[in-house]
């Protein structure tokens, strides 16, 4: 990156966003908020994004012409999600600063280079062993030990592409389950809670964190998240950190969410996401600068927010036909409500949340 | 209005925004963070809610057939300013509930109307004559007293179309200057401050009303809004009773502003007007549910917030060339930032707002 490139974008400016999804759609309103463009890419007509952005491009994540129109009519672009294909960023990474970069997006790619970078910065993980074919399985399963989860290496999201393995009589079936190899068998963790941290990094290398909050998981999806979680200082202190060696090792420009397991041998790192996360939408109400303003500024190249709350709030998704209830949840005036406007509701999809402000953080 | 049209307008339902300046922008926003679409209709391409709306549609308040189609587009349409033609506002409401209603709209577009309407309701306002022609100024003069204030009795705004009269022989060459009627002469109020009221009124005929707040003008735009404003707590209650009787008065379906003289004898009524306003924007940094989302709420038909604000705040406006300093002020972490993504500085032009999070509010 040159220094050219590094003085901050203008209001009036376009910021590209790859991916209409929600977290697309919260930095497109995000971004605007700023007085900048949002331009978002999305092979789908109904993105929700798109309904809220100033220009919209529709075509798939291979269509190399399209992609160089919408590198040329923005000034930087972000994504909002780490499935995009490399390439696709690639393309548009020829003509425009495209922040986060490419290692962050690889390395959240792919989950056994995501744990070999974290172990090789020194973090602990579950243990893990690379399985790309079911002759694999053997060594895997006697390096983790079981019962162990057997995932995709690529492409899962939301507990998707994952099989859970107590005997080792059943591990070649459930490797064929989730489509054979290439995967990784990641060892069981006895933890106590899972934490978050929501941390952005801007272009000078400042690295800033929200307080971690406390995560609950239902069927492989983010359910709910309290803040503060409850986690004695030194260990909060220790997964900011954790957090902040992380996003200056990828030199990492913007938002991360990073998930770690509280266990009583200390943190572990479970996941890394190069992009606003569901579990910091919270900050949406709790925080004069929430984490979408936080990644639009630090690909912006704006300065950063703080990372300071001022109320603590507990977060809940509304998933498939729960959304159906958001106007039984209007009438609770201490939830902020976010819908989506995803026409089609289907069982698992993230459709809303709600964030329940539940009092003024001791300051 | 029927029963029927009462029921609250579900997810996916489309809010039809009549003007597209920072106003109709921001409450575009506040309708897809509740998973209503945004259509607005605006005569000029470049207006700033365009760029964050579902749909859009740029045509004149005079022409009929967008005029239509508009209101066939949309299921209850509203407005972000008083000053569209009330034949525009019966050409929409001919098809699809309007809300507020077209008698807050007419009240509010005629200062003339406006001071017998609130004189009516035996509120205090400010002595007051109309000045159809130069004929009528020696009787007004002698019923307001002199210094005075003479206005357009229409299309007035930002301190525009105002001249001040301190003598009797100027008066007739000030009136010409402002276009030469119908016009409205206002006496001098000595004032010891200004506070206005954001409430609203939901389709239940409930009201909701937000802490007023102090505002400070200066070359008679908003230059600053704090909440709380320095009121002893029975004029403060006072406020928002005032502001309560003028909302239920005209059936009025959605948030006012209402802006108040405290005076020696008691509170004056200055002016309101139905729609979100530059005063409640504080309410953006400071509430779980803000003046614009309060405003589609009552539009929707949906339940109300109850106007709770969590911290105290100042919101300064950032006028013409002030927008410069948009990245200084940035690099303040307890400010909330929002620039209208206008293209075109003008001086007086409004360009956006920071507001200052003072801290938490007395709970």
């Amino acid at each position: 990156m040159t220094r050219a490139q590094a003085a901050p974008l203008p209001p009036g400016a376009t910021v590209g966003i790859l991916g209409g999804g929600q977290l697309g759609r919260m930095l497109a309103m995000a971004a605007a908020r700023l007085g900048l463009r949002a331009h978002v890419f999305d092979p789908d007509p109904a993105a929700p994004a798109l309904a809220v952005a100033a220009a919209r491009t529709t075509a798939g994540w291979g269509e190399g012409g399209a992609l160089a129109a919408f590198a040329a009519a923005v000034d930087v672009a972000t994504y909002e999600f780490e499935n995009i294909p490399v390439a696709a960023l690639d393309a548009v990474a020829a003509r425009v600063p495209v922040r986060p970069g490419r290692r962050s997006l690889a390395v959240s790619q792919d989950r056994v280079d995501e744990k070999t970078f974290l172990a090789g910065l020194g973090l602990a993980t579950a243990p893990f062993a690379a399985v790309d074919v079911a002759d694999d399985l053997p060594a895997a399963m006697a390096a983790t030990g079981l019962p162990a989860v057997l995932k995709t290496r690529r492409l899962g999201y939301d507990g998707r592409g994952q099989a859970r393995i107590d005997t080792t009589a059943e591990a070649a079936a459930k490797l064929a389950a989730i489509g054979g190899g290439p995967a990784i068998l990641e060892g069981f963790v006895a933890f106590e809670r899972e934490v978050s941290v929501i941390a952005a990094r801007g272009l000078s290398g400042a690295v800033v964190a929200y307080d971690p909050g406390e995560n609950v998981h239902e069927g492989g999806i983010l359910r709910r998240t309290m803040v503060p979680a409850r986690l004695p200082p030194g260990t909060r202190a220790e997964a900011v950190l954790i957090a902040g060696r992380i996003l200056s090792a990828l030199d990492h420009v913007g938002v991360m969410g990073v998930e770690l397991f509280v266990t009583p041998g200390g943190l572990l790192v479970n996941e890394i996401a190069p992009r606003v996360h569901n579990s910091g939408h919270w900050t949406e109400a709790a925080c004069v600068i929430d984490q979408f303003e936080q990644h639009i500024r630090a690909v912006a190249g704006w300065p950063l927010g703080d990372g300071r709350r001022h109320s603590d709030a507990a977060m809940t998704n509304l998933i498939g036909a729960e959304v159906e209830r958001a106007l039984e949840l209007a009438r609770d005036p201490a939830l902020r409500l976010h819908l989506y406007g995803k026409a089609e509701v289907r069982p698992g999809r993230k459709m809303g949340h709600a964030t329940r402000r539940l009092g003024p953080a001791a300051e």
